[in-house]
């Protein structure tokens, strides 16, 4: 099989069958003091393509530069579209709805990535995959690792939510703490394949990351009876997933089946907002530390800062950003106005989409059709709540304690 | 709307458009010392049920005795049917299905139950609703209730696992923890809603419960493409979740839709075996004491044990039990060579299913199609892993570290 892949950053288009990573020329520019250069972005053939608009019916595995097998050993997609009516009415979005990827097989969006890298390195014989993750991109990919029986690799922050490093080392990966930043564990994965092989999943480094996670829009196309929303919200760290949404809806263009792609919301903390803070400003020079307590989105040096910019103005959107409160508030109201438990990452977006609400209803009218991408369980991070929720203290086991409790 | 219960002990009609709990004249003999008696059975019409024979497609809707409002608020159903390939081959079973619950809303399937519950508290007005939980149910009730907009009143022993609290909590429910078991838990709910009124949930003692929890079946059987498998593993405490997945191909073979209901497998811990035990001994007095590291299948007067017994024999089924070592041991099994992540009482199904491959083999041979209900995430008792899986040690932030760990 052959691939093609454009450089995001110079144009420059490559034509492989091996297993490609980044721009050559762009990513030696690469020395930390700005976003890095020369991810590439897969080129589909437009031929093949078309055919899929004379289709009643297209799943990701359509759009899927590798064929994926035995899929149901790993079943990734197919996630809900909850149309919450309590929030839609309490904040005037009559066309609210909410995707959840918590409901994944590893409980996060990440699945959908993971499930193309398996792929990947079965179609290239490689039993080895190494990759940095804050946390749940590591658990996805040793999930798969699991299902398909590869050997996964995980360079993880030591800081990195319990469950998330437990899950991974539950599910047989070799799990590597490092005393650093996400940014500094995704160096050390890169050195690490460079010395040792195996397929490197870092996200957007790897490219496939980015086609495994524009699964998301063409399940969403269909699942909406061949429709698109209006807007679509997305938590952002390093870009991948934002880049990976985009990438979804223009394939879907490409092929003919929608008009043009959604407006993209690129959804930061302020704390960390590097991305955001590019798209305002447009320089990439500009590297803010990462501060925040959702740490799934805590990213310096965004590893897909460059393409997401690009596609927050491709898409005609934009980025808002909310501050650590916002989005701990907002993980509860989602809970308890709409019985969806999520992580501070994921809440990040409803954060952002809330505190736009007004704004959308006044640019795009009520009736505007708005996605929310819920990323990951709440389980995933349990520690948030210590200090801030408490279990009520327990009552004697009697009739009479009972009728204390309630009168 | 006109319901028609049928005792499941004394087979009398009861025919009322109020919210039904239990036969009168049954329920007034339990005392304590033998099974609970008295739980109904919810019959359909016939007629009604027969012409969904001539649909396409069926539904879990289409066989409930209450319309769901604004289903997508609180999007319950369409989980994965996992193929896990790896375990199929190790244990020499072609056709092993997984049904991976643990996906559902609020992490297990509790949910099922819980959503027709909310249907039954909204078509008959009603805006609180109490039940007695282990955990699971009473976080999937106070989930529906946060999508719905209804008030949850929740009765659990203080020693539930934490996550499962935490859930209810965030989920805005009224939570009690009980100095007491779970059968304390039971009673004093009862006791709750005697005095202070709502909607009961308890599990089986509304039998609207059994009736939410059949969705699985005609799930599976849609997904299955109209067929049905040979043998299902449920992991059972107080037989409702058993009793649901017969009630629900019961239903589809009224509907003219399956032949016969598949064997159904009662999977218990040794350490908490009441309805295996009443299954192999044919008497309801013995009460084991439960002790099992399983919180959701901890249960010493099975609510719904004498449904669940003689669901049993009508399927062919047989029960199963495995010790607490085997649980566990197949819990582990489960992440690290299928990618599949559920709580010990969902491990439990499958401990059962693999101590039983031999047999099912050689009785049915190696095409026999045999599923497994999953029916709790992982992550609803991290606590069970401590002592056991530990995270490794961090390494520092370097390329020579990265050397030293993987020479
Ligand atoms: C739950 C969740 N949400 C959002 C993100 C942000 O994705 P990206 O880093 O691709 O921007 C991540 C990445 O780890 C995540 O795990
Ligand atoms: C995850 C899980 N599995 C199995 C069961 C057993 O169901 P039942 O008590 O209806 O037999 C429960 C009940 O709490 C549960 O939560």
């Amino acid at each position: 099989m052959r691939f093609t892949y454009e450089c995001c950053d110079c144009g420059t288009v490559y034509e492989t069958d091996e297993v490609f990573y980044q721009c050559p020329s762009c990513a030696k520019e690469n020395d930390g003091t700005s976003f890095p250069k020369g991810n590439v972005i897969v080129k589909l053939n437009k031929e093949d393509v078309e055919k899929l608009a004379k289709q009643d019916h297209v799943t990701m595995y359509d759009f899927f530069p590798y064929p994926v097998p035995d899929k149901d050993a790993y079943p990734v997609g197919g996630t809900p579209v909850a149309k919450p009516k309590r929030l839609a009415s309490k904040y005037g979005l009559k066309n609210l709805v909410c995707k959840l990827d918590s409901a994944l097989p590893s409980g996060s969006f990440k699945d959908r990535a993971s499930q193309l890298i398996a792929a990947q390195a079965l179609y290239h014989n490689q039993h080895k995959i190494a990759l940095a993750s804050t946390g749940n991109a590591g658990a996805a990919m040793s999930c798969a690792g699991a299902a398909y029986g590869l050997e996964i690799v995980l360079f993880v922050p030591a800081t990195a939510p319990v469950n998330k490093l437990m899950q991974s080392v539950l599910y047989g990966a070799t799990v590597v703490p490092v005393k650093g930043s996400y940014d500094d564990a995704f160096a050390l994965s890169i050195a690490y394949t460079d010395e040792f092989g195996g397929i490197n999943r870092n996200t957007a480094y790897n490219p496939m990351t980015i086609e495994g996670k524009k699964s998301v829009s063409i399940e969403l196309f269909e699942q909406l009876g061949r429709k698109i929303p209006d807007v679509v919200y997305v938590p952002v760290g390093d870009g991948c997933i934002f880049a990976g949404v985009y990438k979804g809806f223009y394939d879907l263009k490409e092929a003919g089946l929608i008009e043009k792609v959604p407006k993209l919301v690129c959804a930061q903390s302020k704390q960390s907002n590097a991305i955001s803070n590019a798209w305002k400003s447009g320089g990439f020079t500009n590297l803010p530390k990462a501060t925040t307590r959702a740490d799934s989105i805590s990213v310096e040096s965004p590893a897909n800062g460059r393409m997401a910019v690009r596609y927050i103005k491709e898409s005609n959107g934009w980025a808002t950003e909310v501050d650590d409160g916002e989005i701990l508030d907002a993980q509860f109201e989602l809970a308890k106005e709409a019985g969806i438990f999520v992580e501070p990452a994921a809440a990040c977006a409803w954060a952002a989409l809330r505190s736009d609400s007004e704004m959308l209803r006044e640019k795009f009218g009520e009736e505007v059709e708005v996605c929310c991408l819920l990323t990951g369980t709440g389980f995933k991070d349990m520690a948030v709540f210590e200090g801030k929720v408490s279990i009520p203290e327990a009552i004697d086991n009697s009739k009479e304690a009972v009728r204390k409790r309630f009168s």
